[in-house]
Order: C-alpha cells, then sequence, then structure tokens
C-alpha cells in the first residue's frame, strides 16, 4: 500500500483519489489513451494567494464543544438571519451547555437537542426565542456574492456558492437557499414550519438530502471537525435516536467565537468562493488530468465541490 | 425531541425525515400551503408481496467479518465478471485472512487490503490473479435488467438500476457500469488501469464520488453493516491511510456465503429494482407528501435512491 508514496492531499476534507501502487514502476501501457496531466485541488491551492481567502468572523462562528473535541461551524446570517441571531442568543444564554447529542442516523444526520424535551427537566429558553418564522428561502437580493456553477442540477434552477457556502436559487420565484451538503447545519422541527427555532440542530453526515432543501431552516455548515460528528456510533433506535442516557454525547459548551479569548480561538480562512481561485478548484474537479484518470467527467456536483478551508496563517 | 413518537424509519438505511415534536400539537396554520399527504416509502414497503424481493444468491455474497461483526456484500458478477470471481478465489484461498482495514477518509472512502503490500512480509497470492484487466465498463448486453431513472443526471446519459445496484449508461458508446454510490465497493488500482484486482478493495463513506465512475472497477454493494464502515476512525495520515499498525482494524476472514454453513448466514434479500413497487419506491422519494414536506423536488438523485434490503422471512 506504500502510503508514503500515495498522491497525497492537501486541505481539510480534499476527496483524495484512491490509489495503492501496486503496478506503478510498470510502464505505461502506450494503448492506453491518455487523458493529459492538468493542475490537481492541490495544485490551485498551493498556488493560492493570501486575497484568496478570509478569515471566520468570529461574531459568526461557534465551536461546538464536545468530550472529544472542538466542532467549527460557520453561522451564514445571510441566509437565515433569524434564525443566526436566535443560535448566538441561545449559545450566550448557555441553553446548549450540557444538552447532548442525541441522533446518528447513518449515511443521514447527526442531531442536537435537549433530551429532557419531553419532560419536566426540559431546559427552559430564557431570553431568545423558542421557535422562530421558518427561514427556508430568502429574497435574492439577500445574497450578494452567489457565483453560478455551470453545472446541471436536478434540485434548482440555478446552483453554486455564495460566501463559502452551497446554495441553490430559483430567480423567477426570487428565492435562494442554502443546500444539504455533506457538513451543512439545518434547524430540526416539527409538521409546522415554525415550529423550529434552533434548539435542536442537525449536521448533514451522508449523500446530500437535497430533498430537505427549502423545506427546512439551514444556517451554515461546519468548516472543522466534521470526524467528531461523522465517526459517532449510529443510534439503536428508530431514525438512529439515542434511546438510552449512555448513548448520549455531552454537549460541554456551545460559544460563539467572538466570546473566546483570542488564544483559545481556532483560526481558520475559508476560499473566497468569489475568487477566480475558486473557480479553478471547481475546474480541478470538473475535469481531473491524466494519469490516474481516465475519462474525466466535465461536471462537478454542487456538494462534491470542495470549500477549501485552512488554518490562518499567523 | 420525544423520540417514541417520531415519524419512523422502517428499513436498513433508510432516509427518515427529521423532526422533533415541538410545537406538534399547534393547529396547522391556514395560511400555509399544504402538500397533500402520500405514501412514504415505509408504506409502499409494508404493502409489498414476496415477489418483489429476491433472497442473496450465496454464491455471490461475501462476508467480511470484522472485530466489530459482519459486513454482507452483495457481487455484481453481470459488471464486473473477472473481479467478481477473482475476489472469490482471493477469498477462498483466504487471501484476505488476517489482513486489515487500512484506511478512511471522510466522507470518501474506507479501504482494506495488505498492510505490507511492500515490504517482505506482503501476502502472496496464490492461485487467484493479483492484478486483471480493467471492467471499468462492460457491454449494455451484459445487462439485462436496467429499469431507467427518468432523472437528469449529470454523469451520465441515463441512470437506473440493475438487479439490486445503480447503474449509470451510455447507449451511444454501447457501455454500462455500477455508479460510486454510498456503500459501493470498488478494486483499487494504481495509475495503470489493470493494476488492480482485488487484493485492496474500498467502500464508499461519503457523498457519491462518481468522477471515479468508468475509472475505476466496481463489483458490488454493501447490504447490511454500512455503519461498522462508516464510523471507523477517520486515518490521521494524507488521504485517510492509518499509518501506524496498531490503527488498523484487522479481518478476521472474508468469506463467499456459500462456503458458510446455512446456519452461520446472514439470510437477507433485496427488493428487485424491475419491479413496480420499486418503481413506487422510487416515486415516494421522488415527491414527498406532507404534513412535514412543504415543497417536493419532483427530482430523485441516483444516490440517494434507497434499494431496500430486509431480513429473509423464514
Amino acid at each position: 500500500m506504500a502510503y508514503p508514496k500515495l498522491h497525497r492531499g492537501i486541505v481539510l476534507g480534499m476527496a483524495a483519489l484512491l490509489a495503492t501502487n501496486a503496478g506503478a514502476a510498470a510502464a505505461q501501457k502506450k494503448t492506453e489513451k491518455e487523458l493529459p496531466p492538468k493542475p490537481s485541488v492541490g495544485d490551485v491551492l498551493k498556488a493560492s494567494k493570501a486575497a484568496d481567502w478570509r478569515p471566520l468572523d468570529p461574531e459568526n462562528t461557534l465551536y461546538l464543544e464536545l468530550p472529544a473535541g472542538r466542532v467549527v461551524i460557520e453561522l451564514a446570517p445571510a441566509f437565515a438571519p433569524n434564525h443566526a441571531k436566535n443560535i448566538k442568543a441561545l449559545a450566550r444564554e448557555r441553553y446548549y451547555d450540557g444538552l447532548a447529542i442525541i441522533r446518528s442516523q447513518d449515511n443521514f444526520v447527526v442531531q442536537w437537542g435537549d433530551p429532557h424535551e419531553d419532560d419536566d427537566k426540559v431546559r427552559k429558553v430564557k431570553d431568545a426565542q423558542k421557535t422562530l418564522p421558518a427561514e427556508f428561502t430568502v429574497p435574492l437580493s439577500n445574497d450578494k456574492q452567489f457565483v453560478r456553477m455551470r453545472d446541471v442540477d436536478g434540485f434548482a434552477p440555478q446552483i453554486g456558492h455564495s460566501n463559502g457556502f452551497p446554495v441553490g436559487r430559483d430567480p423567477k420565484a426570487g428565492q435562494t437557499w442554502l443546500t444539504h451538503c455533506y457538513g451543512m447545519v439545518g434547524v430540526a422541527r416539527g409538521n409546522e414550519s415554525d415550529s423550529g427555532g434552533g434548539t435542536s440542530l442537525y449536521v448533514v453526515t451522508g449523500q446530500a438530502p437535497r430533498q430537505l432543501d427549502r423545506n427546512i431552516t439551514v444556517v451554515g455548515r461546519v468548516v472543522a471537525g466534521m470526524p467528531l460528528l461523522s465517526t459517532l456510533p449510529r443510534g439503536p433506535a428508530p431514525m438512529g435516536f439515542y434511546d438510552k442516557p449512555e448513548l448520549q454525547v455531552p454537549i460541554a459548551a456551545v460559544k460563539v467565537a467572538a466570546d473566546v479569548p483570542d488564544a483559545e480561538r481556532t483560526h481558520l480562512e475559508v476560499m473566497r468562493t468569489d475568487s477566480a481561485t475558486y473557480q479553478a478548484v471547481l475546474d480541478a474537479q470538473r475535469n481531473r488530468g491524466g494519469p490516474w484518470n481516465k475519462v474525466s467527467p466535465n461536471y462537478l456536483d454542487l456538494c462534491n465541490a470542495q470549500i477549501p478551508v485552512r488554518e490562518q496563517k499567523p
């Protein structure tokens, strides 16, 4: 398997190629068609400039502190202004501290919230709101930074990225929304559109459940720490719920990064999705070069489009 | 959260709805548009008949025996006849027994094989083949059971299912192939197309890496036990490799089910994807009913199309 010799992934979450080095020393067959080599995502990132990146805004960054470490979530106030505000209010009144991860369903979501929601130990919301009107979509005018992808999509007339988030939009309806890609964070709700408010949140851990798009308020994206969530044992109860308290994963705290001393923050930066460099990142995935690749799809699925994140340079 | 009251998933791998019961007792707002209720996947499965299901063929079923339990893999000889045959030969000469899971990359794949491939403790292949010519695609005539989905797809001119497997096809090129959806199993290789043979296999554990379609030989699908693979700790080395032997997960054995006494087999059946019932399963996902759903995409992503599996009725 010779790991040290393998082509290496470079950034967090990079989906590198499968490889073994079996036969790697053998000469390429002359009869085999070759795709010309071209820059990989890693090559594009190496060549990126400081201006291609933006630091996370501490006022719109959450730290979900788990026993195993920190999950960093970037909120998207342009797409869910009221929910983003309310979730920060919940964090600041320490609503989440001591609650738990209550669900992990294979190939779908991990969800956290109050395990006592229906008994007399229920955690009370103080100054924040328990529920809010839905923000399943927002007007196109909310979003100033959309850059469209040319790739066809079955769920939305247009797709692309806005300020580091995957987005669908319907110009005729005048609507835009965040899409349910891996790592996206949404607001659990009951049957009524306005029955959620952020007291229970979920993160996508499986094949993008895009049927949830425009059916639920999406508030942000996990930018670091996904493995702390994606590897959690699947819950034995229906829908992956942890039906016994001892299965639940305690939440030490959810904090707004701005409230955390600078020395204790996780300093990350996200590639600017309205940069030319990001277009090159997309193209490096849409059409990959040889020698490993033999055919190229000339297509990129929105939810496979990497949104690079890296440690901020000091 | 009230788990007992939640809408329940029914089959392995079912992607059930997100729900909390917050406000569930509140009357539905009259101003809110309602989608009419319609049968869910669970409803369709409940109404299915025995003839809608087929048992796994023991001669084309593998058991990957791990310390935590058994992973059941269905081979697809129609799509990779030589590789399926070779992998069974490898299993029968006990090539895999004592090897290990050597890689888990978040949102991508888990891979197993010989950790000693490049040193003098390398496991020798006896009567099976170490490498084989690629079977990235096969002629359309190999596949007699294709049923097309009407949904647009960016990676293939046509998509659908054949005998329980997700499939892409290109009628002009006369080619058909298995697609890289969650749980699909493929043959790791080096740069040369013919540098794999099944000594190292991988399973998709993240957002479908469809760019690998037609670039690598796909041999089958995990039909039970995915959580044993999907929750494995992500490897710390580039591409998720376990760079220390103590991180590797030992493989007790890979067995062909036909070689296992009946009492020790896992008796499963898969929904026939050429049945009318399966078309109803697809439609239940393409258009979901109220009251939880507010908008319906009238679209189904190939890799979100469930392929139901259940325990065989005795």
